[in-house]
Formats: C-alpha cells, structure tokens, sequence
C-alpha cells in the first residue's frame, strides 16, 4: 500500500509486541480544568473550588474524559504520530484510578499488547496499546486499552 | 446522606433500570472537529481537508474522543445534572461504528443497564449506562458502556 502522508512512518510489520513507549508528561492547570469541564463535563466538582472541596474528590479535578483527551494527546506526539495510523477503532477497560487535581503532572506509558492482522482486510492490522498513566507520586490516574487500525506494506 | 448541592437530585433508589433517555442532538462542525483535534488529536484526517479525502475516513472526520466528549456533555444536560452523581468510575467497550462527518448531526440514547448497591460502601450505589449515539442518517457513531457513583438517600 503506498500512501504518501505514512510512508515514511512505522507500519505494522515494523511493530513488535512488548514495546513500551514513555508518554512525556503534561501539568494540568486550574484553566485547562475549567474550560474543558465547562464545554464538556459541567459539573460542580470540576468548575467551582467550594463546590469540589465539598465532593468525593475533595478538590478542584479534572474531567476523566480530559485525562483521557490529554493521554491521548501524549500518545499522538510521543508515538503514534510516527505510525502508519488509520484511526481508533475503539478502546476497552478504562479505568479513572484516582483524581488528576490542579498542579498534577501526568504522564506514564503505553505498550503494545497485542498485533494482528485483520483476517477480512489483509492490507489492515490491528495494534492494541495498553495505557499506564500516573501522576507525580506514581499513584495511577488511568488504564485504558486502545485499538488502533495500522497500514500493513503487504497484504501477505 | 445530606449534601446540600444534590438533595434535590434524583438518588440510587429514584432510578430503574431499563430507564431510556434522549440525549437531545448536537451538530459538528469543522471549527469544532479541528479545535479539538488541534488540542488533543493532531491528525491530518482530523485538521485537513484534502488528507482526510484520501484518508480511509473520505472526508474530514471528528476525533472518536471529541465524539465521546460531546456524547458525555449530552447525557449531562439531559439525565446527569439531575442525578445525585459523584462521577464516572469508568468505561468499557467503546466503538467508533461510523466516523462524525462535518455538518453531521449526532445524538441517541442511554438506557440505564445495571444498578448495584456498593458491596464496601452501602452509602453509594454503581449506576451503568449504555450510550447508542447514532447521525441524522439513524447510522450508528458510537456504543460503550460508562459506570458512574451515585449518592443513596440511605445505607441500608
């Protein structure tokens, strides 16, 4: 298959099961919180300090479906963005561990568990990651297991 | 339990499950699918016209998170902000079905699945929602399965 945006990248057969990639990190600030939760996740515990001291997460916290959004972010930049990449096909299992509070910086891992070639379109493969993202004290924030459909350079 | 921003709210023992709600409607354009992408999913399928026309995608697409995202915000206004709800635990088996197309208008349902009473914590229940997102062409966009912690008005 010859694509001329992903020639140059990593395409499944160049992908090996076990690899680990290190995310990077990103510090979540009071306004990322805030214009996030107020486009998306508007609730009290992620827009108003009294409000969320008063909560379960006993503070101002991030949307999980930011935490998410920014893993991803880390995951385009410090990897997936270097692969022969068609998009997500969906993701399993995600777990919010602990709260992202403001000042946290998250970051972690992600590694390949799995690669196969779809059975129905050979010129397809199919790569799952499973996400590791922790906060500065190591607590995990976040598992996830992603799958993503990959350009294979043959169909055989 | 008394907590004075959610009294009013709909607690554990308010809901059934097999409940249905209409998560209302939401319009995607392309300053929305490539604001987003530019913050969380740089990919050219995501910012690009004419490499999302060759992308297996065939035209300029929403990142499947943003479409998680603006899922989420939906359940909020319709259902969420009037539940006694503490936030998601998590998610499981998510699937981009279709790609959100420029102009698509995406909404759906959510039926509540499952209700259980923490074993642990008696205070707090486990509410399960399955989300069926779907385009004006009735065309499936989006399913997964989202656990959120609910207030009870009573531990026993």
């Amino acid at each position: 298959m010859t694509n001329p945006v992903t020639q140059d990248r990593r395409h499944f057969e160049d992908l090996a099961v076990g690899e680990v990639f290190d995310l990077g990190q990103v510090t979540v600030t009071k306004d990322m919180i805030t214009t996030f939760a107020r486009e998306f996740d508007p609730f009290p515990f992620h827009l108003d300090e009294a409000a969320a001291k008063s909560s379960l997460l006993g503070g101002l916290a991030s949307s999980g479906w930011q935490t998410g959004a920014l893993s991803l972010r880390m995951l385009g930049d410090s990897f997936l963005s270097k692969v022969a990449s068609a998009g997500g096909l969906g993701f399993s299992n995600l777990k919010w561990k602990n709260p992202v509070m403001v000042g946290d910086t998250i970051g972690g891992t992600v590694t390949i568990a799995e690669l196969r070639r779809s059975e129905t379109h050979p010129q397809w493969g199919i790569m799952t990651l499973d996400f590791d993202v922790r906060n500065q004290k190591r607590q995990p924030v976040l598992t996830m297991r992603l799958a993503n459909l990959i350009e294979t350079r043959s169909a055989s």
